[in-house]
């Protein structure tokens, strides 16, 4: 059986900093020479991919004068009008230079942070030019390593100010646009602001133009945390706020590996493409955004090995979209979650028309309820998720 | 220097189930008696608590007549009387029987939503007659081992459903008493739902009758997921959501230890005192709710030494205290904040007055702006950390 | 494609204590009634296993009298020979009574110490009587919560000790058997002694009758201490002390999940039966002990459910199998290896017959080796890892 | 009370790489700029370290030519000579150039190993020259991101070959001379080899040339796999096998933090330098190599910052050993200790001139003892603890 080919329907995008990386890391000098910025696209484009995303200096450099940004802008105009690939995403360095040491929103130095807000506004003018629709916010060096160093109210009043801001900035000129932060628990920084899904939908709910401002959750930065991609997919989907996704391969709490996806927790990504591409049981249906990878070929890796990366991205994505489209079929698939009480959560607790009184009365619902002879029920979990298994490795059909 | 010693306006409170633990493990037996209602009370009374706190099943059996839940609560009010302790706060458990193994709020079984919602109302009675301010709603069942075993989005609105509905009950009832939401990752589930502070953060905002919910956060839950307890008090703090607090200790991503207060992260509790007594430099100002502690005695202690690790929590406290306040008052420790800009953090990025177009024709801020020398400040921050070192450590003075 | 079928000559065990665990946890109640030992052993063979394990006290309680461990023993003796079962392994339980809370072999208290090593020699004469091979050590309570209760430097003498009695027992008496040790790093005690595979190989490198004790790591042990389970038993194997080997799922540092084989890190297990079946590279050929599975039925699994999950580990691993064997079959893969030099590092670096000066006079080695060149090697490990996904995810025939 | 000052008979020493990091991370650039050497060591010494460590790529590039880097080696003499600080110990980079990016001893291309090899060799020559007494080997580029890419076994071959070529090197040239290898669980690579403490002991045990090899653990190594550091020591000083350290902090399993020591576990740094200074209470006294600090001065800090973190480390160690020092000597600390039996772990288990059979035949230790007597021992731990962490904050005098 062989592995499915991605076409430009399956909406894949990469950014640029991720097959191009050099493979700079903390222990070791760079083990691959930059990309061509042309030769880069066109690789992406014939591989499969819909669309590339970036940030302002994987294009042109921190320092580079007006006309040297506008002769690398003119330039990605005409690959990507060559190519056809997507402008799908626009995101803004802020961690790179030694003046973000201490982050940009919440710099404990002003002029940082008006420094900082300035860079972002202007990198969402290219965002709006060139046909994004996301700009991705990731604040990686927005945080500390001492808990002495930091205001910590403040720091969350700053950070509101500053997306809030930037939000405002992009409805004031009426771009059709909007931001999606990016939590991480750490790394950079000892720990990072917005650490998780949860405290970055808890945040946008804080703010006064949240309306435009999303997530974009990767799975590695919540696997980092100990933490289930899936659910936390869930969450921002219940909020109505997963405005993008960074999909990658990751081991659990050590450095960011950026992985491939799939690579990393197998098992999980079954599930993140199964949410994907089927929905809940109780609301189906695709996730209809572009499926975006946030990884970094291995430094083992040297010119072809950087654009084998890319395709396996892509190659497992299909897979595991193959396998979870046949397990939801499967017939037996659909007896289990039934006789798992899958489908029943949907059914509210309380019922139509039922008021708490009428529940509080509810006599059988309590007082004469035989709470031992329900605490018997075999919910079957493990055999459900063995057909997972089978489907997952091929043994499903 | 002797250790200071607790009062009661040091508002330390004791759940009942954490100095009464009988120390019955995952791999091992109950190494100690249960202890008698009274005599538990007493003690805690005498080593200087203010207050208590239980679960239902703390107090009266799960399958206690209606006599004998009276004649507890009776002996309860009786002991509470004597001591002059204080029911601090009433939670109920939904764990611990086998009709909640797959939760109660989200179980798939929609006759056990039913039986725990009543469960907890019946509970929520209990709270207002004891005169506890607080409910706290740990939902350590509500989860899964396996993502195919739970529609997670019915889910989630299966949790609000039931949140909403205790809610609703404390509101018509016109009770004094507001709802904590105890975040944790996993243990005893695989993914537990609102597994961190930020997670229950962003799901109270898409509460009906979120105005009575908050958060009770845990020290080790938090940890256990690698994140920075004090980062999530703030975020709590900032969303007008912090309602009550679980001290312990614990050493990062493992299984719940439960360790007295201090004994796990000491420096991240010296700074989570520092919070609750100083507040933030831009907010001075103490946390005025209760000093709770969730933590258990080691099982290796026995009576003298279950004692002896309720009153460690209280003295941890005190301690850290003390060393918190000459922290802050410390002249060098005020002009190395200085230094280090962390008054800073609390002036608006933007200035007052300041339009956005403002901040956009501001050549000073940007154009001019040279960021090479702003990445050349030192920000002190190692020494900043070393002098809390010093205080923390006693050598501050 | 159908899931492979058990059978006796996959030589696939079982605790006792697993299919059996009544699923009392942390925080909740047995949800399942203890199984009758006869059922349970008849289910196994029925479901395909060619053995069983067991710790006395699975067996009788521990406090039983000699009359009452004799029919125990005798019921068992009757069923595996109707069964035909092998028992495979025996194991003593030195964990879940309250004179263990300290330890057997480390405890602080010498009584105790005394006590646990009669109570484990008592058992090593079982274990040999049923004809077992293997005898299990799992110093689960050997360890600390605070580095001020342990002498660490006595502990390991003391452990030393009981350890080299042992041996030293079974080695007088002559018995076929040979002790495991299985290291854990923490749960229940906040650090165990042995903490993962290489702290108990460096141990047993210190006994005196250190023949007879190699180790029997688990999966999740390992993965508990964020450790590749397959790097451990690579360097046990190379130290030629891999005596038996408790295969499970786990999902990184949290508390231990016992999870059906394969059910939590999917690439890691597959790696683990490839190593078991195939060898390394340059070693071919399988691992010969039994594959022992030391998992828990889901708390949420009832009757039924518990002897689904006993399943899933047999076609958990005999589908990886499947995949191995194909995968190292492939002729892709084949050269794949070739490509990224993965035989070629059997090949010693010092040449044959080439003494160190040799070495050190060889130019091309070093003064003239283009070193920069060298570095732009693609060792292809990606392209390589994606053929094995394609071939654990069934696309690889 | 005044914090303590250093002076070179602490013995403190530095390697060129901490101080001098210019701060250069995975997602930013450099902060600072290179130290000129002879500041860098004269600014240590002020400060009062003893000695310093370096790789040879801290002193001269990877490229340097033969003059180059005898100019610097020089310039080093020149500056050791004129400060008085002592060449404590020489390592060598193998890890930052892009041929070691598969390894160097066990990279999957034999002419890489050779290199690495002779690299290695050199740099033992210019250690002994310098008059080191310790060569420490991180091979932090050995080790795999992928199971499939690396034969295991060869690689633990290899990795032996290596160790024992340069043991074997050092031996024959009469060197008084011995390795420290560091083990590291993962970062830069997946998975690194000999991930911990007991990996690193139980490779040795199978080397040729083992005698003259022993360990550098690493505090934030071994708590990066959730480890307690101090077990890790008294495992490695129990094995005879502790030839140098490693001192930092480091907040569990995460990246590499490499903080100021104490700045991470400040209650296990607490027991590292109660190890270190007072030893085992069963074999009392000093570590007697040097304290050496492998931290980085966070990326926020700049020139006169750099140093103070320097300087932290030494008072953070100078205040433990002072509040160490008083616990061990505090009449109700020892008195506590005796009564949790921590003196009692000493005795052996196996009396004096007790037989195997006599212990089998001692009723009174099994037969007749009273195990649920036994099992109510309160051990005190929490007591113990608590007095531990008065001592450490300064309350306990």
């Amino acid at each position: 059986m062989a592995a499915p080919q991605p076409t430009r329907d399956d909406k894949f995008t990469f950014g640029l900093w991720t097959t191009g990386w050099e493979a700079r890391d903390q222990f070791g000098l760079a083990t691959r020479p930059a990309l061509k910025l042309e030769d880069h696209l066109r690789k992406l484009a014939d591989l499969g991919a819909w669309g590339y995303t970036f940030h302002d200096n994987d294009l042109f450099p921190f320092d580079a004068t007006d006309a040297e940004r506008e002769e690398m802008i003119n330039r990605l105009k005409k690959a990507t009008e060559e190519t056809g690939l997507v402008t799908e995403m626009v995101t803004t360095d802020t961690f790179a230079h030694p003046i973000f040491k201490d982050g940009a929103f919440t710099s404990n130095d002003r002029s940082v942070r008006r420094y900082g807000l300035r860079k972002v506004l202007k990198n969402v003018d290219l965002a709006a030019e060139l046909g994004a629709k996301t700009f991705v916010m990731w604040g990686g060096r927005e945080g500390s390593e001492y808990d002495s160093s930091k205001d910590l109210y403040a720091a969350l009043q700053r950070y509101a100010e500053g997306i809030d801001t930037v939000a405002g900035y992009i409805k004031s000129k009426g771009y059709d646009l909007r931001i999606g932060l990016e939590p991480k628990p750490n790394e950079p920084r000892g720990n990072i602001f917005l650490p998780t899904i949860g405290h970055a939908l808890a945040f946008i709910d804080q703010l006064d133009n949240g309306d435009v401002v999303g997530i974009n959750p990767e799975t590695g930065h919540e696997q980092m945390a100990t933490l289930n991609y899936n659910h936390g997919l869930a969450q921002a989907l219940w909020s109505n706020k997963l405005f993008h996704i960074d999909l990658n391969g990751q081991h659990g709490p050590m450095y960011d590996q950026d992985l491939v996806f799939g690579h990393g927790d197998l098992i999980q990504a079954f599930f993140t493409v199964d949410l994907l591409e089927n929905g809940f049981p109780s609301r189906p249906g695709a996730f209809d955004g572009a499926r975006h990878f946030d990884y970094k070929p291995s430094r083992t890796e040297h010119e072809k090995g950087q654009y084998d990366a890319a395709a396996a991205n892509m190659e497992m994505y299909l897979m595991l979209k193959e396998r979870a489209v046949t397990f939801r079929q499967d017939p037996e698939v659909q007896e289990a979650l039934a006789y798992s009480g899958v489908d029943e959560l949907a059914e509210p607790t309380i019922g139509e028309g039922e008021t708490l009184e009428d529940l509080l009365a509810d006599k059988k619902a309590y007082e004469e309820f035989d709470a031992d002879k329900a605490g018997e029920r075999n919910y079957g979990f493990v055999r459900l998720h063995q057909l997972a298994m089978r489907h997952l490795m091929g043994f499903g059909a």
